[in-house]
């Protein structure tokens, strides 16, 4: 039996995301629900993208994602159904999947037509649970849609690079929960462009020369625990998705602070990096 | 197999709902649970009354309620179990369900009187549980607890029609995730007294003339998109449990803001409509 | 077939949780999962501590717990898998499991060393899962580390009592959804050392002489409603985990205001008993 994700802006609080649960499992009492976040930003494509790329992976083949976020259909907002990497995605064709698809590319795409005359408000109930269980009960995506090539980009996802290839410049798409900064830039298109060289990252006015592997690997342990100062301080990593980080060492926003807020990194600042001559 | 849902005031952090699931798993391990809300705000009875009258229609006939707010068992508070609508409620009697019994008549009310000598200050995982696993087994209400005929009412949740049938004063029940203010004129209320005349909704100084049925419909898309300015615009819509809604285009709080916080709209604050001579 | 908790400090928002949970089901698609929670403060091994000790009880025997708190693999923060009470624990040696410990013997407890030479940055996906899921097939816990006999402990989980037993000095280990502070006295410990005598609670400026069963018994029933202010009053109960507690009467930390808000208590703050002459 299939698993079905979801992954939305409808918060912890309000009754959508449980409404959706009981619209599934009235159609399908044997099926399991997984719940990847419902506490995206309200309308945020950007965020969305980033999470569903990297919770889908850990999920079994087969698996169906719908994502509920900025889904309300419209002439500019149509809903997409894809195939991609054994997997499903159902969700408005805003952006949200091609994160996903320009590392992948999709099997299938379709663009759903099984919607009624009058629209409601909540289409993820009205419209993405039906394809969601017309999915996991072995349906073809052709019923449901016609075939279209290509998924609404997202701007700004991929990072600049001068002519030079001396210089790569990011941008902040992701704060996660301990506060640290995750940028576009993903370590094989950092390698690529870095070629063995030495680097320098700078975010505002701190600068880092080195990338870490895990968190842990910043700290020097042969120093005795009460003479090291590594709380709070700042480093990079390439974090388990594989985004360049900057991060603080066991941040928290609320107490000793995190990158975000020490540094005051936001959402859509820029993270540049300098490759030197050798 | 039956389903248990959970709507309470526990939060996310805390082990209350955690430590409710497993004891519903060790009474009865093939159940499911689908969580509605846990966030809730604190001792909020108006609150959950709106979330549970909109989440539990979309689950299947037989399914069970627990809600855990303001539940303590006392002179005043006396735990109560309703079948109404082909679904069960267990909760205290504290207006919770009013909301749902002032649509749909119950069929089945009992005053709950299971309970120990001792009392727990955690009744949800001491009383409701069982009574939710009785349930699900098949048992009736009588066996768990003697015949009332009413529930405590919530105050204040029907609007207030003047004699001339002019004008609804209605009030702010519900703020949801993206800051929409929901108040508590139903649709097919509002078209009762409305008898198709034009209307004029106010709320604060702001005035609405249209009533949406869905967000996008606020939108001229025949405007070239880099025309409109419709992101962060006030409208109006019945959403999708009916309810006449005060929104404001693709809203975030914490970015362009609000109906909630951009009108400067609460809980318990006034949006009358005017009717107007045709 | 058994079941996985999940207590972690991810958030709500990131992909984290939702990973984890699709890593789990490709390896066992039938394996039941519960959140206990994923809201713990980040790093805060007192929260996580408490939290899981207060649910995991009410989980069926043989229940496996996962708790990913300050969990990445380093020379002083090794892994660990317990089994305690029939229940298995697993997690960082950092101090977590150390309350549960203090009160009932573990069965067995192993140093887990099936880790891969690359070490990632996400050990929760990739060593407990495997470790979690060789338990519930049945696995033992000598084939997946080496046994060791004694887990890190929490500093100051203990109150202190001075030596002629006529005080306790407690701090303040946790604060809930509804503003509660939780202190580190238990009633099992406080009353071996109160010995049947009256006593005076101190918190900040602020002094208890009765210690309540249920928040309602501070409420007397037979005033009328009416004429009773209890709502926003504080007083002192032992919670339904058995710790002492100040609380607010139908506490909102953001309305009414909480036991935390009101009186200004923190963590680690200290409460204070003095016993008094019979």
């Amino acid at each position: 039996m299939a698993i079905i994700t979801l992954t939305t802006d409808f918060g912890e609080k309000d009754h959508f995301a449980g409404a959706i649960k009981g619209a599934i499992y009235t159609e399908m009492p044997e099926i399991r629900i997984v719940d990847i976040s419902h506490s995206i930003s309200p309308f945020n494509i950007s965020e969305a993208a980033y999470v569903i790329q990297n919770a889908y992976r850990s999920f079994p083949k087969g698996t169906i994602h719908l994502i509920g976020i900025d889904s309300e259909l419209n002439p500019e907002n149509k809903h997409i159904a894809i195939k991609l990497d054994d997997h499903y995605f159902i969700c408005a064709n805003n952006g949200i999947v091609s994160m996903i698809c320009s590392e992948i590319v999709p099997e299938k795409i379709v663009e759903i037509n099984i919607h009624d005359k009058i629209q409601s408000s909540f289409p993820v109930l009205d419209v993405f649970v039906k394809v969601a269980c017309h999915i996991a009960r072995g349906g073809t995506l052709e019923v449901i849609g016609k075939t279209i090539t290509e998924v609404k980009p997202i701007k700004n996802i991929i990072p600049y690079v001068n002519d030079e290839k001396s210089q790569i410049i990011g941008s902040v798409i992701y704060i996660d929960n301990y506060g640290n900064v995750v940028t576009n830039i993903k370590k094989s298109f950092f390698e690529t462009i870095q070629k063995g060289r030495p680097f320098e990252i700078s975010a505002r006015n701190y600068k880092f020369k080195t990338i870490y592997k895990r968190y842990s690997d910043f700290v020097n342990f042969e120093i005795p625990e009460e003479k090291r100062h590594d709380e709070g301080r700042g480093l990079v990593v390439f974090n388990s998705g594989n985004f360049l980080e900057i991060a603080v060492y066991k941040s928290n926003s609320a107490t000793i602070g995190s990158a975000s807020t020490l540094m005051g990194l936001n959402l859509m600042d820029t993270v540049s990096v300098n490759f030197l001559k050798e």
